[in-house]
């Protein structure tokens, strides 16, 4: 029999329990042995909840208790988990968690006490929720040299910006829905800052590359400055706008970054609604590839924190993951290149020559209303040459990155 | 250093040899040693080829080398493949295969040979090409109950069906063009009849319930008599076509089958296109999972074959694989509920009539130009109540399924 222990009876945390005790027989089975969970530590009482037989205050207990083979850490945020979950390695304890804070700020160390003391330290759930994207980067697409990844991988934002289309809504009413439906917290600054996804995208890139990513210099712009205005000249364009997270290996280098994009109907993640999360490989030899799937939500994400302790019970020594404390060298933004969206204020044709003298022949894009100002497209161009032109155009709005990939799948 | 053996030098084996020169760095530091193909078998020779050197055509040499401990199997066919396999195994070397016909037929016995001699039996391109669905199913997706698994496993129908449907195209002329372009064999029975998919969706079946499927027993009707004029009526209701290789657990037990169905634009697999493959997978907490990507093509299989020979050589114990010679019961497919599309020749209210007292109150379509004819659509109803009024029907001329799921992905 497996004992583990489960830190924190939040959301995730509880949908742990649920899981194994509703799918204990598939749970047991797989992992090749029962298991059980002997212990939750949080700071709350949950008098009448069935978990209050096991229900610890001091993580000692845990870390003393020898029989606890691996620690389920789903509190957030780096500290204390990062404490407890390095104690646990350290006493040989496995852990596995959905903490992308921790895994972003602190991975490179973990996975290697993991693999010094010959256990695991998996984090499945860390990114894209129940989508296996972390172990299919580790284990399946291994045969290839990942060119890019991209994805969806902020739940919360992609459910704004599909009501924001969907309704006309502005950014603080789909704000306040998110909120009141309870996908946004009420400090929501980790989602629509984009924080979230850039933790998210420098695990993945750092995954794929075998180097640390920083996620400090990953380039990351939120949805924040997207408005209602905005979003009629995509649809107006038959474009959508996404918050996207992308890392691609580029001639000047690698480029990680995070920011609104409007992407075409032939792109790949253009489909993707609501709260859910996609993510989109490509590799040298396989080609495009695509996972989908609920990015957040109590029972998916339960479900890959599971998946991660079966994986802990039925590997006893440690599975390689390549994650070096080396750090990756990021590529400036500045040269990638990619068509621009911008709005600009004003009309006429003084000021059309204005912006064709500075972007060349753009195409023009007029919403019904909307007479006081007018979008245009730009050629492809670099972000460089982009901001200089921008920098210099007169009444200029707003500007938002635009995908031109052809259709590649969906 | 790991030493392989190619069986078959056709598309995916001379793939298997170019993803390991062409990506020999990452798939050595990913198997912890270097890979080194030692044969090429095949009954052809290949002057002038790289392969030249190491090409033999007598199997007894890499069956008696000690140091060939990994085994690729890309012929094709149950025999001599089945022969091969098995004798490598019963010689502790691990295997690696495309071969669905071979998993198909054979897939408890050899994995239980692999299981008893300690070494393994892999098929990741067996189904998907390079899509990790066999790994995610293995290895992933292990803390839920799978209810469902559908796709679109067929890369060649699906490019006739998306052809038929963007062009206009009769099912011979799609045909023909799939032919031409090498997508489809010159026997094209195994991809449009749906033998191909029906042995694919048995593999899924296997795995997720973890007992043996018998492909025979699969229900399969495949894409013959799907005609221009049915894409036509599709067309008219906003739906596509799809040939679906679907298995999942009703209240009458498991159903297995592969069908073409109609799909609303809501259902998630209704924008995979041309030669692409999805899998859609429906976990009981992880809810709503898809995998999309290149269902086949050399480098693609390729780079799921040589992934599995990275995990061969790097997991020199056995990996379990959950899937008993013990059959699978399969429920009657007559029990499955959902709509029917008809098309029935004539008109006027006698017609309207005659449907209406075998169908009930249903949803009437046109199509401009065939006055001569109409199409309905069934409300929900069991196959077996669907066919009782279906044989009644006077002037029938088709019939096609259609899934009313409403979005779930996508």
């Amino acid at each position: 029999m497996a004992k583990i222990a489960v830190l924190g009876y939040g959301t995730v945390g509880s949908g742990v329990y649920e899981v194994i005790k509703r799918n204990g027989a598939i749970v047991n089975k797989n992992a090749g042995e029962e298991v059980e969970i002997k212990y939750v530590l949080d700071l709350r009482d949950f008098p009448g909840d069935p978990v209050e037989k096991i229900l610890v205050h001091d993580y000692d207990i845990i870390l003393n208790d020898e029989e606890v083979s691996v620690v389920v850490e789903v509190m957030g945020g780096v500290e204390p988990a990062y404490t407890f979950v390095k104690n646990a390695l350290l006493r040989g304890k496995s852990v596995c968690t959905s903490n992308k804070a921790l895994v972003a700020a602190k991975g490179p160390e973990l996975i290697k006490i993991a693999r010094d003391k010959n256990i695991n330290f998996f984090f499945e759930a860390s990114v894209g929720g129940g989508i296996p994207i972390i172990r299919s980067l580790n284990q399946c697409l291994t045969a290839d040299d990942i060119e890019e990844i991209s994805g969806i991988l902020n739940g919360t934002t992609n459910y704004m910006l599909t009501k924001m289309a969907d309704e006309g809504w502005e950014f603080e009413e789909a704000l306040k829905t998110a909120q009141d439906l309870g996908y946004a917290e009420r400090n929501p600054e980790a989602d629509i800052d984009g924080w979230d996804a850039c933790r998210k995208i420098a695990i993945l890139t750092s995954l794929y590359t075998g180097r640390n990513t920083d996620y400090e210099k990953v380039y990351t712009e939120g949805i924040t400055k997207i408005s209602a205005r905005d979003i009629r000249y995509a649809k107006e364009l038959g474009f959508k706008i996404k918050l996207i997270a992308e890392s691609q290996k580029t001639d000047a280098g690698l480029v990680a970054m995070v920011a609104p994009i409007m992407l075409k109907k032939s792109h790949p993640l253009y489909n993707v609604e609501d709260v859910l999360n996609a993510v989109y490989v490509r590799g040298n030899v396989l080609g495009p590839a695509m996972f989908f799937g609920s990015g957040a939500g109590k029972l998916p994400t339960a479900s890959a924190v599971v998946s991660d302790v079966i994986a802990a019970v039925k590997n006893r020594s440690n599975v390689e993951v390549e994650w070096s404390d080396e750090d990756l060298d990021l590529a400036n933004v500045g040269s990638v290149k990619r068509s621009f969206f911008v709005r600009v204020s004003g009309s006429g044709d003084d000021k059309l020559r204005e912006v064709r003298s500075l972007f060349g022949d753009v195409s023009i894009v007029k919403v019904p209303g909307l007479e006081d100002e007018f979008g245009f497209i730009t050629k492809v161009m670099s972000e460089d040459d982009f901001d200089k032109g921008y920098e210099k155009l007169s009444g200029a709005i707003t500007r938002i990155r635009v995908d031109n990939r052809e259709e590649e799948l969906c």
